[in-house]
């Protein structure tokens, strides 16, 4: 997986993308090889709760030259260096005036930062700290040729893969990123290799939803639409983002806090990571602030590796392919399989012979010969799902609870049920969702 | 605000209060000058409840001469030498027999304890240990001009600063203590100053009652006619006490443990303070004992300084003037005003638009140049504001779970809630009380 | 009553106990001289829930001898050398095919370890690793002379000490180990002196039921029999196990964790002692499995000194008369009284005079000469009782909130309610069973 990874990062890392325009078309396109999206195209102008689809924005070319015609800013090295959504613009200014449009970080002078200006008109350039202390009074020509198009779309897409059940598990990414690695391609590209994974399952219990969105917008607009809908079905959630890089995993849990996604990414970073952070939810990040804005409330958490934030390249040129790992994202996406797969084998049983202990041996669940000095952690686990299937606890319940691994807690859960030990509870989704 | 406090600690310092008498007219009338005091007098042998309002008791003199005529122990030099409500005696003892009427700690030998026989008749001195030792045998002279007054009465005093709301936040301490310090000058006097603070408040969301009572029989006969009207209006309420020593802050919870008052007290402390204790509420202690009793139960905790018992000053005369401090004094009278502020300003909105986030950019509430690598305190409080503003949690929890200053989370519900994107939620002052 | 302790370990030690037999008739014949037991005989057949009765199992005589006739093994010598429900055998055979009858522990060569095979039809004897390993090339004479009798029956017995409630303390040990000594005869011992010393008591507010049942077949016979009134009237209960060796208490909590078993258990080891250990509720183990069972449910917990599985004498001939203490067992006795105890003498009460204190001292409750500086842990106590009991907080939880130990806070709740000052709550036994 490390290799196909790699070839689409780099198909995808030189594309131009923003909330709208063509690189967002061609992304869609390249991903479209692996997961089969449903592209959809949104107005600009149309309007979604508080929001509007802004403008369609294109770029045919960006540079300032010096006088002796010498490009010294060039969109066509490193498109970080238009500020995302500028206005069109051609003149010549002196340093002085040319400097409202420029943008660096002072204190990390070797990166290019990335900015935006969606709603408001702007036109500006960003650069490193080192070249914007170089430049010297001079008569500086400016070209920006974009265009800003009401009469063009929002470019968004979406896969389904149907299971048994009419309820969803989301996952959810975002492609309005230039060339950054993990804030974002990681996001996108992780996802569309959990849809790879998943749909060679033969049989899957729930069904899948893949979102690929531009952030803020893309994900408003779509809860404007689908929003009602996903609060009757969706299970369970996940933002995906920030996670090719090489740190630890980080869980940061929905606004609900207790729901199937935070308790399955808590049990499977407890029983398989030595050092992870889970995280209370927090309103500002990513696309979870819409999913768990408090009108919806969706049981939608964010698996990352380093947050959002947590690590200084963020949002500048430094998040690049130096920056990220492809076995740390290969691995990234066996995580959220594990997840996945958590959620898919949970469930919530009735123990059919309550009063006592079943006599497990003549059904082959217990040793015939007794020492007790050594009870295997199979026993073990048969123990804890009869002791704790009263209906009310799920089988990642059992799993925290007992400290014994999630497979092996299913595994019981699976013979005893083939035993008629077992019958289905009538919440027999784990779902506290309804 | 310190000259203040020093001058009228020097003036209420040498008079001789108790539950009853003269001395606490005096003081009432001293703090009459600060505070606008409603003063009753409240009949000697008046019940409440399961008590008794004692005779009131004044003293003229009291003093113990050797055979030579000298004084050696003199009411007029420290009123602590007098045991509190003695009865009036006159006579000449041998050193055995008047041994039995002297009170002192041997664990501190040089100072004066501090000891009261309020409901049972006795007469005795209270002296240092040092003093104790060196008595020798002689014909002492015992005078105690004292009188218990059947026909008297017990002195109480109240004051209510009116707000818009009938809800009352309430401030009680306690006016029965000799000349002590820290217990209790300080009370008194960072009560009377808290009120001159409050009075300038052009506005006040709720009403303020400030009671100055003799501890444990002034408050149980002030519940005894007021205590319904407590249980119906009272929002949150303070005993005030200990409040003026050099030590950090201690808040005792309420009974109830999560009133208002708790919840404020603990975020101040918590985001002003480095050092401080909170403890659980105990039943003994002061006029909480009274206000916590099981059938009243009102949300009244206490914030004190060192806490009462935990120095070795307490209840003896090295709780005196160098004991406390008028700056910390002053200090004290700030953090009851920061806690009561933050009583005014909390409050439960709710999100008008609470699917995904209103697009704030448009209403100038967050940056239109976009980086999101160093979001602001003031957008995160926006959005804390905008996601958990559900009805359900009030702006000192949101504090809390933000971990972001009251006031700027107090600021942003401000701004939200001028552009609309908040308005009240029924359960409009955040009280869990009713 | 070490002494005496002692002399019935010696007596019951030699005797050969199992599921069902003669050895385990006279083990109850020899315990009735202590406990005044009503044994039954359960017919072997006997269906109960999910399990059958096995036939009876007696031994007369089991031996391996060498070519030269020299007994190498010999049940006479210690009775764990038989493996637990073997069948008859008698025959000659090579070392290979003994050796598929013979079992041992090679990671502790020098102990005999218990094995049993109830309820799958083998023969085998059990021996030291070391023995093992010692055996040569030969023909082995083996003779086992066992009956299992399907016309036999399984003995159960019983004791009850009535008191003034239905409501019942349960205490069940089992009667199933041969010639091992903390586990199990340290059981059945301090199961019987409790049975003793509660016995003496005039006056018991519960009754008392004590089972010496074979474990887990004589649990499910006895539940299914009498399970449905112990749901109705069982307070609390303990498996009484592993309790006489010389390793600190551990706890085990019932399946539901806060019952009055639990909070009278961690109550009393915090307040008496130093080390100690207190686990939530896991379905192995003992007999806590059948009456934790999700059926039952019952507030069944376990005292025990150092846990079965938890020491490496475990299921060994080394679990022997060295490795317990009579001096132990003894404090195991009055730990279990003193729990026992707190059962006994915790009550919910309401203070009649709840608004505001009651005089406490015109009640002789309070000294009548006020310092404070040193109110006592009566006082204390006093305070604390009247404070908590509003009918929703027993004198367990008022000793866990308080830190004052249990038989102060009972003895002020007895004072209190002598003075009229608390009356029984409806909710009089602080049971949260019903």
């Amino acid at each position: 997986m490390q290799k196909k990874l790699e070839k689409y990062f780099d198909l995808l890392w030189p594309i131009c993308r923003s909330l709208t325009g063509d690189g967002n078309r061609e992304t869609l396109k390249i991903l479209s090889e692996i997961v089969d999206l449903k592209i959809s195209e949104i107005p600009s102008g149309q309007e979604c709760f508080d929001w509007t689809v802004p403008d369609e924005w294109n770029v045919k070319d960006a540079w300032i030259k010096d006088s002796k015609g010498k490009k010294i800013i060039d969109f066509r090295k490193n498109n970080l260096h238009l500020l995302g959504y500028s206005e069109a613009f051609r003149g010549k200014l002196k340093l002085k005036e040319l400097r409202e449009h420029l943008y660096s970080i002072p204190e990390q002078p070797n990166v290019i930062p990335y900015l935006t200006s969606y709603y408001k008109p702007r036109w500006g350039f960003c650069i490193s700290h080192k070249q914007m202390r170089k430049l010297r009074e001079d008569d500086y020509e400016v070209c920006i040729d974009s265009v800003k198009d009401p009469e063009g779309s929002m470019t968004i897409a979406e896969a389904v893969l149907p299971g048994k059940s009419k309820k969803e598990i989301l996952l959810s990414t975002y492609i309005c990123h230039p060339s950054m690695a993990n804030n974002e391609l990681s996001g996108p590209l992780v996802t569309s290799f959990i849809y790879e994974k998943l749909k060679k399952k033969t049989e899957r219990k729930f069904t899948y939803r893949f979102l690929f969105l531009p952030e803020t917008i893309g994900t408003i607009y779509y809860l404007s639409v689908h929003g009602e809908e996903l609060m009757k079905n969706l299970h369970a959630g996940f933002v995906v983002t920030c996670i090719g890089d090489r740190g630890n995993f980080t869980y940061k849990k929905s606004r609900r806090g207790d729901t199937p996604a935070d308790r399955a990414a808590e049990l499977v970073l407890n029983q398989t990571e030595r050092k992870f952070i889970v995280e209370d939810f927090f309103p500002t990040g990513s696309d979870e602030r819409q999913y768990c804005s408090p009108g919806f409330n969706l049981p939608v958490g964010s698996l990352m590796r380093t947050r959002y934030g947590k690590y200084k390249q963020y949002h500048t040129s430094a998040d690049n392919r130096k920056f990220i790992s492809f076995k740390k994202m290969e691995e990234s996406v066996e995580k959220y399989i594990e997840i996945i797969n958590t959620l898919e084998n949970n469930g919530t049983y009735v123990n059919t012979l309550p009063y006592c202990e079943p006599q497990l041996g003549k059904r082959d669940l217990y040793p015939t010969l007794g020492s007790q000095k050594d009870t295997t952690e199979f026993v073990n686990s048969i123990m804890w799902v009869l002791n704790l299937s009263d209906g009310k606890n799920d089988t990642i319940e059992i799993s925290r609870r007992s400290g014994i691994k999630f497979e092996i807690i299913n595994e019981a859960a699976q013979k005893l049920f083939e035993k008629g030990l077992l019958k289905n509870s009538e919440n027999e989704d784990g779902d506290d969702n309804d």
